[in-house]
């Protein structure tokens, strides 16, 4: 039987009861669909920091490059916000992890599910049919490019940041979105601002060759304010959004506020080979810690990304996406997005209810023979 | 009587029309309201550089520096595109007028009017009541910081941008916007990203820096992944935003998108003087220009804003506002945003409406013994 082994990091505030509610339902999909899952859980964030006083120890970066992929929970809260900036939770851990594992594609799927069409701030007849794909740059740009710094000038200060951009780090990302484009609705749109940065014109002059490679995809592009204002005005133009940096952490999150909720959203993040991290697109969310009202989407959905994009196992991811589509469409909801007529669920039932409709959906299934 | 010189670039595409029918308004509003408008046309854009070869001529140069305020229409169209950037209308004219006249701040207005909140694509429980400003720094930032380019390495290339801001830079552009803040709702949020970039941290201290001289108004912050997405959920929540150049150009354009139509949104580019620049939020819109159906609306409130910064008519300026409402509530609409039961007008007639509404609230209110 094929074999994955998991690293589990379950981390901090919401994010160990996300986890704990999301493993059973991976562990049962993969029962179901023929394969073996090894989860081997690790401390960090600052649940790492007060243990070992590092936020990601030694042990945890061990048991993560024994995996395939690292089932990421949330990292982050209050009490380790007056920590320097480079011990912080999630600078300390995620950027070591990004760095270690290579990880410069960062994967957001949006997608307006019918059945909670209501949690989107758009009108249902925008929003209807929303299903694009960010893909951003995930370890370059401005937010790394050096010199990077302040200087004492005549008459105050001087800041300075680099936007700087490798022709070899925008086509490893560009390959990725390419890939991932030709397993959709082969459309792809660049997002960049070329009518003033020289990075842009980089980009769409490496872009436009690694097209070369996949006639099959369109390949469009679009200035990141007009894509800014068009996310609004009509989101299903999009499907593969390939972003640098700074492009893709603004779109992606207004992304996310189209939808409704960072809570209903997974990520993922992965580089060349199949190995990749999995999380939801919220934080940590310190304040609702603990009450059971966290919403478990965003991590059961990327736990449904884990199998597809590092284990090839996209029956099994499918399955998942279905049971959560079902469950939303029977009217159960968590607090965050509970309206109307809505059937209110703890973080827990709505977790069980998950699984439970997996396994109906799986023995019906097999009953049509199909 | 109180004189107002104003220098009026039309420019190309739809500029010329929306320009024409809204000089009758203003002139309208001025002579009721008790002070006179000398009106000074000049060449601008693609139209200047058919007739003299220059996308900003001596002379329009020159009318300019005699006026007060620069009323100004749009520029670009196609058969200019193929010109070397520098030489584009919109680089060639706008930049140089912008860096002459210092006009390092750039205002864009976003309200979601009742009578028109259907043409946001967000619920109108979510729309309704927006009324916001944007604050953008337009001179400094990457957009001209050096060194910028690319350069050739072993394995490809390597093209940079500089992201670089001065403190007097943030500290003028800072001070117009805690100014406007005092005459609106006395909340400024700075939109930056300081948990990665030293500019923004620049930003945070200098902007707090001038909020010693401004007790009254409440300063927040917040990241600009986070506005982008608190713009789609929560936008009634914002006063005025204060932005770096790139940041405050994706977000207006993101407002731009919740309100519906850039043919609704007036922009004003100012300095520390009241000279200004005023123009429709939108582009030349070739593909429409001369056809009588462009929405004149940005025109007309751009003139309102002129009356409001540059020369201090705030009743003259309300008065325009006013009567566009009133004519949108009486159902009258350009093709653009015509929806339902609407009556469609041209541009002419619409324009034509609010000088009519002008005139009658005018009198009313006159009667009223106001
Ligand atoms: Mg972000
Ligand atoms: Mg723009």
């Amino acid at each position: 039987m094929k074999t994955y082994r998991v690293a589990v990091l379950a981390g901090d505030g919401i994010g160990p009861e996300l986890v704990r509610v999301t493993i059973p339902i991976l562990r049962l999909a993969s029962y179901l669909y023929g394969f073996e899952l090894i989860f081997e859980e690790a401390l960090v964030g600052g649940t790492a920091i007060e243990a070992t006083g590092k936020a990601l120890p030694p042990e945890t970066l061990e048991i993560c490059k024994r995996a395939q992929a690292i089932f990421f929970g949330a990292v982050g809260g209050k009490q380790w916000e007056s920590l320097p900036p480079e011990k912080q939770p999630e600078r300390a851990a995620l950027l070591p992890l990004r760095k270690t594992f290579s990880l410069f594609a960062n994967l957001r799927p949006i997608t307006c599910y019918p059945e909670i069409i209501d949690a989107s701030p758009l009108k249902p007849e925008i929003a209807s049919g929303v299903d694009l794909l960010i893909v951003r740059e995930l370890t370059g740009g401005i937010y790394f490019g050096q010199p990077k710094g302040r200087v004492l000038t005549e008459q105050g200060e001087r800041a300075i940041d680099t936007l700087l951009y490798d022709t070899s780090e925008i086509e490893r990302v560009a390959t990725v979105a390419f890939e991932l484009a030709l397993r959709r609705k082969k459309s792809l749109t660049l997002i960049d601002k070329a009518n003033v940065l020289e990075s842009s014109l980089l980009w769409r002059k490496t872009v436009k060759e690694i097209a070369n490679n996949y006639p099959e995809v369109d390949l469009k592009f679009m200035y990141v304010d007009n894509a800014a204002m068009q996310l609004v005005l009509k989101p299903t133009q999009f499907d593969v959004l390939l972003c640098e940096n700074l492009f893709g952490d603004i779109l992606s999150d207004e992304a996310a506020g189209i939808a409704g909720s960072l809570g209903l959203l997974a990520s993922a993040s992965i580089g060349a080979s199949k190995f990749g991290l999995y999380e939801p697109a919220g934080g940590s969310a310190p304040d609702i810690a603990g009450k059971g009202i966290a919403n478990p989407i965003s991590q059961i959905l990327s736990g449904a990304l884990m199998f597809e994009y590092s284990f090839q196992e996209e029956e099994a991811a499918q399955a998942i996406k279905d049971a959560v589509r079902d469950v939303l469409k029977e009217g159960y909801r968590t607090m965050d997005i509970a309206k109307g007529s809505a059937t209110y669920c703890t973080t827990e039932e709505f977790a069980e209810k998950v699984a439970q409709k997996i396994e109906i959906n799986f023995k019906k299934k097999k009953q049509e023979g199909s």
